[in-house]
C-alpha cells in the first residue's frame, strides 16, 4: 500500500524551496510517493490555493496526505494545522487555506505549535514537511499536536438573491485559459449579466462561434464565462471580484 | 513491472485541473507511476503539443501510457482516441495532437465517444484519465471503444524544393532559449537565408562568437537557428511561420 | 531500496527536452524514481542553478542522484562531470554549477568526455541522463570516466569588511516572492544599508507593518531583505548584484 504526499504551494520551483521540502519528505518518509499538484499559486494568494485545493483533495485515494502551503503570515503568531477529513490528511498553515477539508463534517484538527519566539525557520521545510512525513509513517494525528478548536475558515463568497429575482454574484477566479469562474449556480439555465452585457448560458463552449462569449456550467458546478478559443478575462475585462448577475428563466 | 502514465497538457497547474486528473488516475490505477512531461504547452496550441509529443513518446519504455490533452474543441462534436503504437499507448482528443503515434505503421486506434448531448464535463478528468487508468490496469484497447478509421492527422509542414536548388521552409517552433526550429533538413551543410541575411550551418553553437547567430542541425534532425548564449527569436525576429531558405553547398 | 534521480535544469518543460530525458532515464533505469527539483532556472543562469542546488542537494537521502543541467556552453570544449559527495551523486556539465558538492571534503569527481568533434547531440539526453541511469543501476563512479583533477568552481561572492567596521556585500538572488537574498551574515543583528536607506534586521517578516521593508536572517543563514506581504525587489529596486552594507551593533 503506497502512501501519497501531494504538494500544493505558491513557492514556484526555481528557488529550491520545493526541492528542499521534497528532500526532507523523502528522507523522513523514504517510502512515500510525492505528487506535485502545483507550485504556481500566485504568491501569497490564500484564496487561489483554497480553491485549487477544493477541486483536488477528494479526488485522491483515501490515505493521501496533502501538504498545502500558501502562507503570507509566515513568522507571525499563527499555528500550523494537521487535519484528518473524509479519509485524507492535510497539513498547512492555519490561515483558511485548508477550509475545504475543515468544513466537512467529522473533520479532526490538531494544531502544530509555531512559536514566534523560536529562531526563524522555513516552516514548510522544518515543520510542515516533517509533520506530513510523520503521517506517512503512520503516526496518529493526535500525536502531532493538540486539538485545534477554532481553525480559521475562509469561504467562497456566496451569491445573494435580488428583489427582482436575479442573483448577484462575482468572479471568484480566472483560469489559465482566461475563463472566469463565478459563484453563480444555475440549475435552470438563464443569462449572465455583466454591466449591461447579457451572455446566455449554453451547454458548452462549442455552442457559440469562435471568438464569441459564452456562459456554461463548468466542471465545478459553478457558472463560468468563456470566450470560445479565446480569453474571456481579456475580452470582457473580468477579474476576481467582477460583479455578475444571473437572470434566470422564468 | 511498473506502469508509467505520462501527462502532456496545456492546463498549467495552478487551477487544479492537473491535480484533479492525477487524483483520478491514482484512484483508478493505484499502482501506476505518474510522470509529468509538461503542462506548459501554450493554451490550445495543438501543434506545439504535437511537436513536444513527437520528441518524447518513443523515449519512454514499452507499455508507457501517454495522456495528452491540448483540446481547444472541448465540448464540440469530436471524439477521444486511444492509440496503441510501437508498444506505447496514447489517450487524447481526436484533433491531430496524437499524430506522431498515429502515423506509425501498425498503430491501432479506437474512438472514445464524447457525446455532445451529454452533460458538460471536464473530459480530461472524466473521460481521458479513466481511459488511461483502464489501460494501466491492463484492459485491452479494443474494450475501450470501437475502431476509429479516420482519426484527424496534423503534420509538420514540409519544406519544398525551389527551381534554383534551394529549399523553402519555415520556423515550426521556438524553444525556451529562443532557438528557432525549422523544417529544413541539411545533410550536407550549407547556409540558411532569412530575408537577405545568410547564416552558415555550423557543427555547434560554440563555433561562433558569443552573441552571433548560428544555424546547426539540432537534436531532432532539423536545422535550428540560434544565437550563442542569446535568443535568436529576439535577435532575428523569428516566430513560428517565419520563412527560411536553405542554400546547400553545391 | 528505491533509487531517486532528481532533475534540476533551465529547460522549462514545454519543449519536451525534459520529457525526453525522463524517457531515457526510465528506459535505462526502469526502477528509478524521478523527482523534479525545478526546470525554471532562468535560461543559462549557472549561478541561479548553483544556488538552488546548494540549498537542495544534501536534503535528499544518501544515494540520491542529482542530474543538474544549466549549460550555456553546450557544444563547446568542456566535459561533463560525475561527482560523489557526502553520500549523494551528481551529474552535470563542468561549468561550476556542481560547485556546492565539489567543495565538500572527500568529493570524488570523474569527467565525462564530450568530444566537440562528435556529432551534435542533446547532451542532457544522450550523455548526462545515461550516466545518471548507470549510477542508478549501481555502476561505480570510476567506471564512468577518468578522474577530473580541476573541475571548474564557482563561488558565491564573499562579503568584505570595511575599515569603518561595516561589511560590504551584495544581493546574490531574488526569489519568487521578491525577497532579496544577500551574502551578508549577521550573527548579532544590526542594520542593512542600501544607498542611504537603513533597514533594521528583525527576527521575522511579521515584526514590521504590512508593506514595510524588513531584513531577516533567512532559512539559508544569509540576510534577506523583504517587504512584508510585498516584493522587496520591486519596492526597493533590488536585483542580483545590488550593493548592500551591514551595519552591526557595537
Amino acid at each position: 500500500m503506497r502512501t501519497l504526499i501531494t504538494l500544493l504551494t505558491d513557492f514556484g520551483t526555481a528557488d529550491g524551496y520545493v526541492g528542499q521540502m521534497k528532500g526532507v519528505l523523502l528522507t523522513l518518509a523514504p517510502d512515500a510517493d510525492i505528487v506535485d499538484i502545483t507550485h504556481d499559486i500566485a504568491p501569497q494568494d490564500i484564496d487561489a490555493g483554497r480553491l485549487a485545493l477544493a477541486h483536488v483533495w477528494r479526488r485522491f485515494p483515501q490515505g493521501t496526505i496533502h501538504l498545502v502551503i500558501v502562507d503570507p503570515g509566515v513568522g507571525s503568531a499563527r499555528d500550523g494545522l494537521v487535519v484528518a477529513s473524509d479519509g485524507r490528511f492535510l497539513v498547512g498553515p492555519d490561515n483558511g487555506v485548508l477550509s475545504p477539508a475543515l468544513l466537512v463534517a467529522g473533520a479532526r484538527v490538531v494544531g502544530l505549535p509555531l512559536s514566534p519566539a523560536a529562531a526563524p525557520t522555513f516552516h514548510g521545510r522544518d515543520v510542515f514537511a516533517p509533520a506530513a512525513a510523520a503521517l506517512a509513517r503512520g503516526e496518529p494525528l493526535e500525536g502531532l499536536g493538540v486539538e485545534a478548536r477554532q481553525p480559521i475558515i475562509r469561504r467562497t463568497p456566496e451569491a445573494t438573491r435580488r428583489a427582482d429575482g436575479g442573483v448577484d454574484g462575482e468572479v471568484i477566479g480566472v483560469d489559465r485559459f482566461g475563463n472566469a469562474i463565478t459563484n453563480l449556480i444555475a440549475l435552470r439555465g438563464g443569462t449572465v449579466q455583466i454591466e449591461s452585457r447579457l451572455i446566455p448560458i449554453q451547454r458548452t463552449y462549442a455552442d457559440v462561434a469562435i471568438g464569441a462569449p459564452v456562459a456554461v456550467v463548468g466542471s465545478t458546478g459553478f457558472v463560468e464565462i468563456a470566450v470560445r478559443n479565446g480569453s474571456a478575462a481579456d475580452a470582457l475585462s473580468l477579474a476576481r471580484g467582477t460583479r455578475v448577475t444571473l437572470r434566470q428563466r422564468t
